[in-house]
Order: C-alpha cells, then sequence, then structure tokens
C-alpha cells in the first residue's frame, strides 16, 4: 500500500465544500472554477495540504477535502442516463458477493456508474464484463473510466446481452435493464454454480415477469425487495425525519444457480 | 485468479439446499449432518461436482451449491452478539468507500461478523483495525475469521477504542457500539483528510448526542439516516408484499473529515 | 346526548385491563372470566365505578375501564374472517366523506367490522346498504351488529354486488372484496354526482385491473395509495421504532363519479 | 336526510375539475373565476346539473362536480397554518372514537381545518369545545366554520388549555401544539373514564416529553406511532410507487384514562 500523501497533486480530483447542498468535484489544475458563490482559483491549492480553506473571489470560505472513489464516481461521471442510488448498489454489491477477484457481467451500463463501482470492487485481480448496445454510451463509459483510472478492470463489449453471454464461469450478472427476463437462461449458462443473477427494475410488472422466467430456468433463492432510505433533521430537542424522501427507485431481484 | 474449480474439495463450506426456510452451510467433510428432514452423509459429496443432489435418509433432495463470501460469514459464524443486516452493511461499506487496499479501524466487534466483512473487502492490500475490549470475543473473533481464512488482513486489539486510537491516515473507522460520541475526537486524529467516520445506532438518543459531538469537532457532511427492506411475494398475478418486516434494525450516523 | 354515567352497568362492556397485552372485552354479568392471570368475578364489579381495580384469584389487579365503539367492534366481534386495520380504516372512512348522514353502499362484509364502524359515523339518520354472497356470514353479522346495537342503521342484503346494486344516488361504496372491478359500472350508476368508489386490495395486480376498469368507466381522481404504521418503544434517552411491523395489510384504490 | 338533490343551486362549493393537478372549489355565483387554463364564468352553472361540462373562454373542458365535506374543508378554508394529513386525522377519528354524539376538546385550532372535521364527524348531538390563544385565529376559524354550516358544533374558546381545561368527562382530548405534556393533568381531570387523549408532533423529543408525562399521570395504553402514505402510478404492466414521498409529517401519541 502507498504511503498516504496529504498533499495535493496536480491532477488530482478535489472535492470543494461550503455546506450540504455546495460541493464541487473538481480537478487541481491552473484554472478558474466559477460558482454561485465566487469564482475559485483552482491553481492556488495544488502543493497545498488536504483541508486548507480557500476564498472565492466573494469571500466565500471553502474546504479542500479529498473525495474517496465513491464520490469521485457520483460526481464526476458525465451522465446521460440515470444512476443507481447508494443504498441500491450497496445492498446489490454485498448480496452478490462480488469483492475482490470477482469476475462480474453487467449489461445495462448507461453513463458506466456501476460499472465504475464494480471495477473498484473486483481489483486488482478480478474483471468486469460490460455489454451495451448503444455505441455512444460506450464511448463515453470508456472517458469515465479512463478519467479514474479504473478501465483496465472492465471489457466493454458492444453486444446485446439478450442474444447471448460469452463468458462462463462467472460470480454475477448484474442487471440495470429493461428486459431481463431475456437474459436469464444466457445467465444461468454463464454463472459458475453458487453463482448470483441480480437485476434492478422499476416496475412491479418487470419483477413478476423476471420472477417466473426465474423459476422456470430452476434458479434458486429467489428474492424481490425493495429499500427505502430515510433521511433525519438532527438537532438538540428538535430531532425528526426529512419532510421529503425518494419513495422509490427500483426493485432488486436476486437469484442463484444452484 | 485461480481457475475456477467445480468440484467439491474437503474442506469447502458448502450450502445444503432445500428450500428457502432449509439451508444448512457445512464443511464437506466425512460426517453425519441432521435436519429435521433427515441424516446426510457429507462424506458422499466430496469430490462431486458442485450442483449435484443428495437425498437424505428420509429420502429428502438437498442440491449442495456453492456459498458466496457473505453467505459464508452469515452462516459459518459462532454468535454471540447481533450482526448487521446486509441493507446496512452495504450502504456502510459503500458510501465509506471502503474497498481494496483501505486501511479501516473498527470496533464492537462482537462475533467479527462486520470485521470478516470489511477484511473481505480491503483484500488483498488493505487492512482492518479491530479494537475490542472483551478478551473473550476477541478469542471468538480470532477463530471465526481464522476459519475462512480472513485473519491476516486483521489486527485484532484487546483495547478501549473510547481511550484512544492507534492508527493514523486511516481511510474510514466504523463502530458497532453504545457511546460512539466517545471516539469522535480520536477519530478526527487517526483519520486522513477525506476519511469518512461511521456509527451505527439502535436508538434515536445516540444519534442526537453522536451528531452533536460531529458537530462541536468540526467533522463536515454529517448525515443521519434510516434504511428499511421490504420482502414482496411474487407470483403471477397475485404479487404483494409480504406481512412482516423488520421495520428498525439501526440508525447510521456518517461524517467527513474535511 | 345523555349525561355521562361512571356507573357500570349489567350487560355493559367492559375492558379489563392489565396491561398492553393483556386487555379483555367483556360484558359485565354475574359471570366468572378466566384469564391466564387468574379468574376474575364478573358480577363484582356491577354497581362499581369505571375505573376501579378488581383483583383475580390469582391476586393480579385488573383496572376496569370503559371502552370506546371502536374498542369494542375490534374486540367483540365473533370472526371468521380478516379485519381491516385503523391505519387503512381511519383513512377510507375520512377520505370517503362517510359521516352523519351518508348513505353507503358496502360488500364483503366478512364478520360485520367494517359494516359496523360505518354504521357508528352514519348515525343517526344515514343508512349503510351491506351486500354478502354468503348466508353464514349474513347471520353473522347480524348477531354483530345487534350485540352492540347498530343493527337498525344497516341493511343486510344477501345478493351478489357484481350482478348490481339497487340504491341510487348513494355517498360512497366501500368494497373489500376480491373483484372489485365486476362492480366498478355498477357503482356508477349508484353513486350520485361526486360520490366515492374505495376498494380494499391485497395484491398489486388487483389495484392495476380495478384502475383500468375506472378509467374505462369515466371516473376521476382516481388514486391507488397504501398506508404504513409504525409503532415506537418510548423511553427516555432510549427512544426507537419497534423492531417488527405490518409491511402490507393492502392498497386503497379510490375514485370519484364526476 | 333531506333528499338528494342533483342540482347546482346558487352559493352551493362546487369542485371544477380538469385534471389531478387543476381542480379548484368554489361557491356557484355570478362571478368569473380566473385560472392558467382560462376564465370561467361560474353564473352559468347554477341551475344545471352536477356532472355538467363547463367550458372556460381558451377552451378547456371543466367538469364541474360535488365536493364531499373533506375536499371542502381541504380545500376552502383560508389557512395561515399548516393542516394535518388525511393518513393522520382518519386515524385519530377512528382510534379516538369521536363520532356522532362525542364530545371533544381541541387545542391548535390553527385555522380551523380539525376543529372542522371533528365538527362534521360529531354532528348532530356531539360538540367540539376548541382552545386557542391567539385571537386573530379565532376569528379565521369562526369565519372558515361559519363559511361551511359547522359553527354551531363548536364553541371557541379564547383561553390558554395549558391553564386548565373548563370541561369535564369529556370522550376525547385532541392536542395539535407543541407543548401538549403541559395538557396532560387537566386533560386527565377532563376526560371521562376510557377518554382518550390524542397528541401530534413533529419531532422524537415531543414524543418521549409527552409519553413520560403520561405515564407519570397514570395513563394506560400510550401508544406512539407514525403513518406513512405511498402513492402508487399505476398503469397497465407498468405500474409503480411515485418517486416522491412525504417521509414525516409528525407522530402520534395516544393513551387512556383508565
Amino acid at each position: 500500500m502507498k504511503a498516504y500523501n496529504n498533499e495535493i497533486n496536480k491532477g488530482d480530483f478535489v472535492l470543494l465544500y461550503l455546506n450540504k447542498k455546495r460541493k464541487f468535484l473538481v480537478k487541481a489544475e491552473e484554472k478558474r472554477f466559477g460558482t454561485d458563490k465566487g469564482i475559485i482559483d483552482l491553481g492556488e491549492i495544488i502543493g497545498k495540504k488536504y483541508g486548507i480553506h480557500i476564498k472565492s473571489h466573494l469571500g466565500y470560505e471553502f474546504i479542500v477535502t479529498k473525495p474517496n472513489i465513491i464520490e469521485i464516481i457520483y460526481n464526476a461521471f458525465k451522465r446521460k442516463t440515470q444512476v443507481l442510488y447508494p443504498k441500491d448498489v450497496g445492498y446489490i454489491i454485498l448480496t452478490s458477493g462480488v469483492g475482490p477477484g470477482s469476475r462480474v457481467v453487467e449489461a445495462g451500463a448507461g453513463s458506466g456508474f456501476l460499472t465504475a463501482i464494480l471495477a473498484y470492487y473486483v481489483r486488482p485481480n478480478g474483471h468486469v464484463y460490460s455489454y451495451e448496445i448503444r455505441e455512444d454510451l460506450i464511448e463515453l463509459v470508456k472517458e469515465n473510466l479512463s478519467n479514474i483510472g479504473l478501465l483496465e478492470y472492465v471489457t466493454l463489449k458492444h453486444k446485446d446481452i439478450t442474444k447471448g453471454i460469452d463468458e462462463s464461469d462467472v460470480d454475477a450478472i448484474i442487471l440495470d435493464m429493461s428486459m431481463p427476463w431475456k437474459v436469464v437462461r444466457h445467465a444461468y449458462s454463464a454463472l459458475k454454480n453458487g453463482g448470483v443473477f441480480v437485476a434492478f427494475l422499476p416496475t412491479i410488472n418487470q419483477v413478476e415477469r423476471t420472477v417466473e422466467k426465474l423459476r422456470e430456468s430452476n434458479f434458486i433463492e429467489i428474492n424481490a425487495i425493495e429499500i427505502f432510505l430515510r433521511n433525519y433533521k438532527v438537532a438538540k430537542g428538535e430531532t425528526r425525519p426529512e419532510t421529503l424522501m425518494i419513495a422509490h427507485t427500483g426493485y432488486i431481484v436476486h437469484a442463484k444457480k444452484p
């Protein structure tokens, strides 16, 4: 493990933090960065230590913090598509057993957001095989992954996963696409024994179709769940949940090849 | 990465699956294993392929499946304490950015359940420093971790974390203990810039005290949340959520060192 | 309004309360009543004041309290069927505008539980028309309603509501049955302008079919919702939600005749 | 009960409905009413039947529907304060047993929204006693109640309920105010045996203080709960919960005088 370095290097991603609603992921470069609270001279922070404060030209003090990989992925990706929420991704990663060394097939890459997280977790000796039918999205994913140094752990495939999966003996297959039931039979062939099938689905009707197909195809431990996350406003003597909440992102269907 | 091996070796953990309510994690050994659906001769499966069926002496057919690491950890640990649910652990792991190479401090090891999951994710070049005041639990954790080959990624420390943290520049500090506010100042010193503090807490009063202390101690991005998981009964034309649900495990408090 | 009477009369329903888990609805009669905490001589309480304590033969002190109508209905009914939860009934009553003077059609009476609540709220000058195809249930409902003095506000009809509704210009139609879509057209004819259709449904598939039919039939303000209730364990400094919760009773579909 | 009248009379409240997001409660009067979809001549509908369509000057067709009392209360009240949601009000009304003939004490009237609903349910022979310390709000409540014909069922009192309750032997006391613990002892005196105390509270800390005080004051069956309502988007083959949801309105604390 490389020694921890407290110094801001040119090219590092840094997170400028003013308050919960104003935080900006930028690269430390000789550049000016504009916010609604004034312009910040990013060149000034190169060579300084993380944790320093930097003033915008309007006098607002931002803290320069070091983002972790998940923050980088959530903030740095150029998006053309919706992204999965941490509550769902965390659960999917954990319950599918994806970790260092895992080989994972994924489809519905979108901007590569989930691809990146999978790549981060399978490092240094696992691999992600990502299927995508839209060529423009493949280019976007490549750029996004390369930008954060994770491209080497991913094979991007311009292929329709409903037509078949090239890999075999994979640990997990994770699908964020509209008709995952079309992939169920291919998934069964591609998974190793004990391997996990996961689909993320916005509607309950998709859940029904996917589960039916999984049952027909001899998968076991088929589960359909959904996850909620509730935020709290914490203040001494005045603690209460936040008024608004995201009440639905999607359902998660899990199954295992026996 | 070692080639995928489809054969059941002596000493392997295997999962015997009859149905959702009857699945048993056992080791493939020359031994008989008793269930309420009859006795199974485990010696018989050694050398066979994963996916085979094995009959109990009462004629019930169990499928012999390969468990993933998370299933092993959830089923193999000798427990003296409650364990965290996947919905909470997945979220904690992801949002704290813990992954291959991370250095993590943890307290409230209990039976080592969370320690094992952290160890699994920081492999092969990260490390977990686990603080525990009860000597009997340390022995239990050691046995549990050793049993699944994860002990080398963990340093078990017989120390009271409220008295101080020996490590520095760590990526994350994860606490499953009753008075995490007593660790906040030590955590601030031990974390690297951008490092994450996480506490898992059963009562809202603990959340209030922890958040207050984090604010006083200059942490930023302080969040308190809770996660629900809802199971579905899926059947063509008769799909509905399960009647009962675990409505509360605990709150999760997050914060970041700037 | 009759003067409030604090005295326990022969024949009154009373609630014997020991703790949250041990409360019994009984009639004040010359009778002995057995509980797992000893036998209670009910004759003793006649003529006494509400709020007195009475000892079982094992020495446990029960408080003799006056139940309200909803407690009586929830506890006194001989049940052959499941009952709706207060969280759902309260919402249905309120949003359908059912109150004193309302004329309501109801089907799926079961043991008459919902019938009784509707009868309570439409008093003294409204009326409930209850359709039921099972003759044995009609007898049960009659007995249950008569037992609590609400029978005069209800007309029990041994008829299949999917074949037609005899009433017209009714304020609300409330259905707790498996195929409410078969009632939608009849409901449209029977409701007055602005009248409300409500169906309580366990599965999401029933919701889909009912909503489709309502749309085809020119209903407006069609809503499908579900309601959760979460209990808290409150204790100074140790407040938290209860661990277990009823996560699903059913969905409620609402619509209005324009 | 007066015969059902299908005709729109001068002075009636009517609900103009274009779609879920555009519905307007107005009085049928010789007046023009402006909407973002054009101006409507309300005089035109007098003497017509409910259910007719009326065109705005921009050609949009509104349906003229008959509102029920709850819709009128939710839409007609001039508000200076937040109102309780139907999910909470329905539950409070039902579980407190408030119905025709009940005598109810209430505080925290705000604009009289809850007062009006209570008045609607206690008709024709019950009564609501409403305490309010702000004189301007009393005037507003009076106007609001009078506007919908419910003033005769309510006594508005310009008094501080924390100083005492004048009534006795009441069926229920319902509080929507910030410090209900100051009313607990007075409530105990004012309630009849079996009478119900209810408080609606935004923060968990208020719940703790209120429950403690109820315990000290010999109340029984003390419960603290919260209610969620989830909306669904229903469409054949594409059914899913709405993305956003109100995740918190307040907690409800219930207790009973033995």
